[in-house]
């Protein structure tokens, strides 16, 4: 199915700059709000937040199946209601108005004051109500590093991992949107084998570079998606930081998975990317050897080229990019994922979340965690400020960007950032 | 505080059997629903179901805070907002209008056609919207079981078992309230250490006796909540079974825990149980040695002494009773289990719900899991049908009972009864 707003000839009247992530072909949704605006439902070109409660209230919307509800909302759930061909069709609307070859919208002063606002003046809120958070565990790269550091070198993949897309549901409680600070966690942990654990704050703090999607009303309890289907319950994505508390984790994992080391904060970029915007930097998957089972054979290229950067940024001080690395060395893919998620029956929800995994590539450099970056701390990081480090310190902000490009077209996701604050 | 519900010498004008779980004490909340009703709060007396939206309609709560919203809904997250104090009036005042000394409600006829609606006349939702669910696993016994099946029989317990509390997040979206099917979940087994994984049904299908507790709104992300606090957080509690299957479980769970062996569907009783209509009931827990942190520390009896019994019934015959055991036996008790939850910052929510683990008694008989009750299948259950089981076979009904008794009161939960159909 041909998607307009995805047209390489589309050019906003909006002026949008050559680095821009947000040209005509990207039309992500979120919600905005300010001290005149309550939260409403929102898209962004360049740097104009445009807003689709407006727009809807203007009657540009009028033929499509919306209501005020749908926009005049905290949350994307409602709007999301109408699947995949509803957000479509509104991102293709959107595309239209603000085409250049459009004069309705671009010759109407008093309805622009009313739709467009500048990106400094909104704040944002979390696009979606998260039902369910699922992490996975799907970087072969990132895997390998973890299992050659804490297990076998020359085993370092444990016996499951090539057959499994491997995953452990998270807390969707803590998951905030970009620029909101956390405090440090405290916990127990363990730091020397032959002494007993110890209470305080985490001193292996780290993030982890992360995609995630965020899925459309699934199919009944007892019913599977299967990987050819995946696409069309998968509405967007954003950039992903899995805080991790490393000697909280190390010590409480066993036997049922990480715990207080993850559900302290997780952060989430603010503009959902529709994967209809991603549709064009489609790239094949790795090779998987050995075979899959059949439920998880899928056709096509399924992996997207999402450039992918870390930044630590010191308190007042330089920014420095510590890690880049790409969406496209994932060795599952998303429609693996869902499927597997679902061929228990295991039902989804609109808004429901699920994350990468830390994405690692096959460079030191594009490891994507601290933990994989300081090698379990024997590494020291030189940042661009002078300053040194091996893991998060406090009143550090990490900031991750990411973006796709090609044919001269920048679709990108903005970043995530987040300030870890000391422990209370 | 004295709870005016709690009193022993209250007696409802409704009759109530003498080995009901819902005598005038008890007033549990639960949602209700028919052909007639739309979903809406309901309490419940001996065999009567209490329509509180139509106890509000008719002024019956007048002076208390609610509002119509609260108990026109399919969930209890709206009433839950005004926390301990406003769920506490609401019970205490349902028992001021059914007690036989007051004749108000009791001689108006026309009103108790509005308001009594006998128990088979209707259904029940789940009771609460459920933000997240977290699964732990404080039964010493059920842990140094499986412990000794799966790993070290003379280090049964894993090094960090009687220092934390240990948990996970699950999945909350196919958490059914009893009397939901569920079909038998497909994934992939690894039968034969020397071969590789297979993929279809699962064989080992189990259920686990859990009880779960729900709590209120908490504090902000950062904030922790105290063990002291605890109970001031803890609205009720609700009989759970946190269906398993075990041979998924082995072959996903190293090392995040485990996923699809435990998300195709948890059943939880529809009654929710005060901690309140609970206080008369509580008792001391196990000695924890080694000493715990400080934050893990408590003061008074906070375990509770829930008779629980667990029944098979296989399809059109006689149910039979395969394990009775207490939740008085958890090592762990639930205001460590919140304490520690939040120690890190991770903030609650109302609705959250959060499982016990199995709870496993000292006996053989009073094991709450099939794995340990046939302990990994090498024995064998003899049920009063004739039939034999080691793992819960298509068509079966698990049924889970739990109830408070001392001074001649009984406080139920009723039942969660689940069956489980064949794989799709």
């Amino acid at each position: 199915m041909k998607i307009f707003a995805n047209n390489k000839h589309l050019k906003s009247w909006i002026e949008v700059e050559k680095d821009s992530d947000f040209p005509i072909q990207n039309i992500p949704f979120g919600i905005i709000f300010n001290k005149e605006l309550s939260p409403r439902v929102a898209s962004r070109i360049g740097d104009f937040a445009i807003d689709i409660l407006q727009l809807f209230k203007l009657g540009y919307l009028d033929d499509l199946a919306f209501t005020a509800k749908d926009f005049d909302t905290s949350y994307l759930n409602n709007m999301m209601r109408f699947g995949k061909i509803g957000t479509r069709k509104l991102r293709d609307r959107i595309a239209v108005l603000f085409d250049e070859s459009n004069l309705v919208l671009q010759s109407n002063k008093s309805h622009l004051n009313q739709i467009l606002i500048p990106i400094p003046d909104v704040e944002n809120l979390l696009p979606v109500e998260i039902g369910d958070y699922t992490d996975f565990y799907s970087s072969i790269e990132h895997a390998t590093n973890v299992g050659t550091m804490f297990r076998d070198p020359n085993n370092a993949l444990l016996p499951n991992w090539k057959h499994i897309p491997v995953g452990y549901h998270g807390r969707s409680s803590s998951i905030v949107v970009s620029g909101t600070p956390l405090h440090r966690p405290k916990g127990q942990q363990k730091p020397k084998a032959d002494e007993g654990p110890v209470f305080g704050p985490c001193k292996m703090l780290d993030f982890e570079l992360e995609m995630a999607f965020i899925t459309y009303e699934g199919k009944p309890l007892g019913d599977s998606i299967s990987t050819k289907e995946a696409d069309d319950y998968i509405f967007g994505m954003v950039l992903f930081n899995d805080w991790s508390a490393r000697d909280i984790q190390s010590w409480e994992y066993v036997p049922l998975g990480p715990f207080l080391a993850k559900n302290f904060g997780s952060s989430v970029s603010a503009w959902v990317v529709t994967l209809d915007a991603l549709e064009n930097y489609r790239i094949s998957g790795p090779n998987q050897e050995p075979k899959v089972f059949s439920y998880l054979e899928y056709e096509g290229d399924k992996n997207i080229d999402i450039k992918l950067e870390v930044l630590i940024q010191p308190e007042n001080k330089e920014a420095s990019t510590i890690c880049k690395s790409n969406y496209k060395y994932m060795y599952w893919n998303q429609n693996q994922q869902l499927a597997h998620h679902t061929i228990n029956g295991c039902n989804i929800h609109a808004g429901d979340m699920y994350a990468s995994g830390t994405i690692s590539g096959p460079t030191e450099d594009s490891y994507g965690s601290m933990l994989e970056l300081s090698w379990k701390g024997t590494k020291t990081l030189k940042l661009k400020s002078g300053d040194e480090r091996k893991f998060i310190e406090d009143n550090d902000t990490v900031i991750m960007k990411g973006y796709c490009e090609n044919n001269g077209i920048r679709i990108g996701f903005g970043e995530v950032s987040g300030k870890i604050l000391p422990a209370k």
